[in-house]
């Protein structure tokens, strides 16, 4: 049967001088087919995400993405399915389906059939090891696709398939509850803005520690209860007990490795305080910790988690649904790739650039 | 109305030359008047705790016990009402009783009225702020004395009032459940033991980490799955994966504080490993905590617990009751007090000594 | 030492004739003296609760208030603290207190000292053993009277007392979570409008079931996602299908008793529904429940949840000053509270009635 | 590639005359080839379990096993792999593996990326919408087959796929802890006996209720705490709350529908008492519930479960691997099947037989 509204070749961004000195080419390359278990995703939507300069520029404890041939990084793609592999049911063409950083798990590990998935140790990374969001068409396991629901736009779900689901992961795994005081080092930028908009929407209380009035009026207009200018503050400790009913947050989610070494200060007083380690900072450059006594006389716990799962992509995706997930994107045409790529590298941006596949 | 069978003195346990240099002597003292609230106690036994003589060296940072007039220390007794305060409606004389290591509580904070009232920022310790279980006859406030059962003897009941019911809260705690590998880390000593016989009973494998015959084979009795010397294992994190599953362990509770440095090499390649801080150290001498990419990695958490709670004294005295919590004590008469004191003060004592008030 | 501000009488409303005819009179009476453990309020505002009906009315298998020698109901009382009692450590005059359905409990067995007080076996009743808050000066046991904190006025403090607290605990122990969509059968009335505003603060989606615009208008202001018109839409249980997902709702929340028989319905076909029992139907007219294979095969679950405990009033408090508990009171003067009461015993109250104490 | 080992033919226990005079007969049937996704399995077990008895009487309102094709039903089967489609990575001839009551689920849905897939909408039940396990050679989804650890044999594996493991999730579920009082009506039966290992095993202490001193010997042998013969007992109820502390039972997990009907009085005055449907009676013949007040004032929940989870037949298996689960079958040769069926039907079983199909 013929598919004729398939192109044999798509536009790419396509990694080139793998490396320190990377860059990032649109080029026309060849439009795959799915397997039998896959579906075949027309991308309409990239998020660009931080990691993606991680795998081009293969300064990760990861083998270079050419070991696995892979030419394109990317992993917040939002699109359409417009074909179906032979053996796929619960799929059809049209279907609206976003892909994740993960590209694909084993299915069959105490992880994987508990839902944790996002820990199965032979989980295969989408823009590394699979093909990534930076080419329009991909292929994706039918049943780790997750579906987008009707009205949430493809720029707000894209970014949704890593920083938000990640960041419902941690909330998660946090146990914090309505009404706690959660504070977001590192809240104004890409990933941290996508908790404080779920946890508002979970009913806590989100304090946000950025620089600059750009962040804060971000940070303020989507769900912020306060925001801490650390370029301005000078005790930032001190302001967030202050705010934080005088003794101290209930938790930290820390998605600005700078702000590790501080985080368990803004627990202050508070019993049962929580730091969540979400960003992943360079190996071996920073210890987190304190001394056994603080751990026991504040029930201080320290935790971490990696990405989302299925779970977590659909929860999120369901607030994007009814409007407590905002778009934090600037949205830009496939041409503005390479460069937006660059800015990105030399962190130049603010919030989350997404490419729409559909734009010049 | 006259009170015939309390004598108006009894022994005590007297702390002499309070510091580096202290003794403990036998000394007649006078026998307390319950507050209207209270009960009075005849303790028949007190375990005898290190946190003793801490309090009695004061080289923790706390105020010396003589700051708020004590001279006893102590806080693992368990004897019977003999008197019961104006005020007092529940208990009635002849009840069983026993005392923790926090005396009383505040009742009325956010801490104490979630059964978490060891956060209580008021918490009065029992042999440092309120007259200790040196001392036969103390008072005890009747809505903070735990009940003893029948069918759990006072030699019992006694350290369970401080080691094991710490052991089942950090075990409560952890999320740890049936079926999973824990590791003790000072498992043979007293208050690991007691996370030996608990962990047990609530179905999880016990992995004993110690020195000594002696501890082997207390270990192995009371519960331990496994005994690993450290006195001739040479790579012990190598010897807990190869128990536990090829992976790792599921948990480490740490009681013996020079075992903190090297219990995150327990979990292994475990995801979701627990380490929980009960041991305390001197102060400022040890860090605790590990790259934040390793929490991230591992889903690793870090948590620290103090002390037991009115919750789980009561439930550890049940798994007592059903012949779960064995003794572990080594009883001796009043007059051994003040030698075993300083045998402990030495570190010459295994497992726990419970002084026996009626026997010379 | 003279307790000038203090005077000898007070007003209260007795009641008179006590059982299905009786009345509320406003009388002068004595003025209590605070026992050494309690603390002496002076109520600014009661709540009118149904259950006071029903103990004036005595129509509840429980003794009449007689018995006790109480002669004044009420169980939602918010002041401020007059004088403490001689042992009373915590509280000082000036400080606010509430008084809830539970005027003291043991503080001593398994549900006092796990946080699950509002379950202790010797508790004591407000307004039926002992004095009840329509009389404004009333005692309280210091460590069972829950603070006020600034910036909640009194007329939404009393509610909270019961209405809202008792919702906060059901909404606690269903589990119910973020997002979920959360029925409230009787949502318009006093006690499950306070269950819309907290699940709202939650994060949940509340569909209240109602009659009338009055309470439409009610329900949609302070948060409801939906409200159903029962006198209007004819398949309740089909258009809350429709809203939900078109599965059907996670949770129902039953404050109407006559809405039990309808409330498995609402769950549809949702996996893990929970039903939570919160209006107490005259006893032994329903039994809830269902073919144990629907329990089986929907995963569904029936629980039932009584009053608040100290730590959901607390909660609940919070909510409140942080503006996400509205009042839902019509305040009225003293002299209003005996017809008001009738008025209630008829069913012509639509929300809360709250009595100010220091209005005539 | 030629599979010399693989045969055409195999042995099968075929249903004849479907319906309610069934009867199951020995016969050659084809071995099915795997299809690309699907690993071909060599059952050296099954068990027998009372659902295949109405799915070849077709007694449940679910189609006839013939609609779908199906001549074999069983679905508690344990075996190797033998041969294993083009697409399968995780899985290579000779590992162990078993198949459960789901013989495949979406993998795509709420429930199966949330590891509760025992309630996926699009499960495939075995023995009736796939080939049953009472046919040698079956295929299975490679991701939905149930790895068996070395250490538990054939015939231990074979009912923990259907038994032990629906045991284990309403365990789970059902939220009760080490050291409560579980009540197993029925648990002297194949699958309440399983449950009352898995209880003891998890810490908690099992009370059995059912008929006759081969049940009460098993009962005893396997870790019930008690055994009340309710052929003897006169109160029932009476003797579960004598036993259970004067108060009554934690929870009750119902694994004989004729049980349902008690299963509340065995709650007696314990607050927060979980009952679990297990069993599934003739629908519509029995209605489990109480009055709402009864369900507040003690806080009682009742629950449904359904089968288990991939999580845990895992789980059990790993309970059977260190001895904690032990063997409840009697074994019987293939050539007993057809009458052994016809027993079970007749009621005349005690325990749970498992057919070898290695021998006559």
């Amino acid at each position: 049967m013929s598919d004729p509204e398939i192109p044999k070749k798509c536009k790419a961004g396509v990694v080139v001088n793998e490396g320190p000195d990377f860059r990032v080419e649109i080029q026309e390359v060849d439009v795959p087919e799915p397997g039998p278990n896959d579906v075949l995703l027309k991308l309409n939507a990239t998020g660009l995400c931080m990691s993606d300069i991680h795998f081009m520029m293969n300064d990760w404890a990861v083998p270079p993405m050419s070991t696995f041939g892979i030419k394109c990084a990317g992993h917040e793609g939002a699109g359409v399915v417009v074909k179906v592999g032979s053996n796929v049911t619960g799929w059809k063409v049209g279907d609206r389906g976003g892909v994740k950083p993960l590209w694909d798990v084993c299915h069959n590990c105490e992880h994987c059939y508990s839902g944790r998935e996002n820990y199965c140790q032979k989980g295969v990374y989408t823009g590394l090891v699979a093909t990534g969001t930076y080419q329009q068409y991909i292929t994706s396991p039918a049943i780790y696709t997750s579906r987008i629901p009707d009205g949430v736009s493809d720029e707000v779900a894209g970014p949704i398939m890593c920083s938000a689901s990640t960041m419902h992961r941690a909330l998660i795994d946090s146990g914090l509850k309505a009404g706690n005081w959660v504070v977001f080092p590192g809240g104004g930028g890409g990933v941290g803005i996508q908790g404080v908009q779920l946890a508002k929407a979970m009913g806590m209380r989100p304090i946000v520690i950025d620089g600059g009035e750009k962040k804060q009026k971000l940070a303020e207009s989507l769900g912020a209860d306060a925001f801490i200018d650390f370029t301005k503050e000078k005790d930032v400790a001190a302001k967030v007990k202050e705010l934080a009913d005088g003794i101290g947050a209930h938790g930290v989610l820390v998605t600005a490795y700078q702000a590790y070494n501080d985080s368990i200060s803004y627990i202050g007083d508070r019993i049962g305080g929580k730091i969540m380690c979400i960003a992943l900072p360079p190996a071996g450059t920073i210890t987190l910790g304190t001394d056994p006594n603080f751990f026991a006389f504040k029930n201080l716990s320290i935790t971490g988690t990696l990405v989302g799962t299925m779970q977590d992509t659909a929860a999120t995706l369901e607030y994007a649904r009814r409007g407590q997930l905002k778009s934090i994107a600037e949205v830009r045409g496939l041409s503005a790739m390479p460069e937006s790529v660059q800015q990105l590298r030399r962190g130049e941006i603010a919030g989350r650039i997404v490419i729409d596949f559909n734009k010049e």
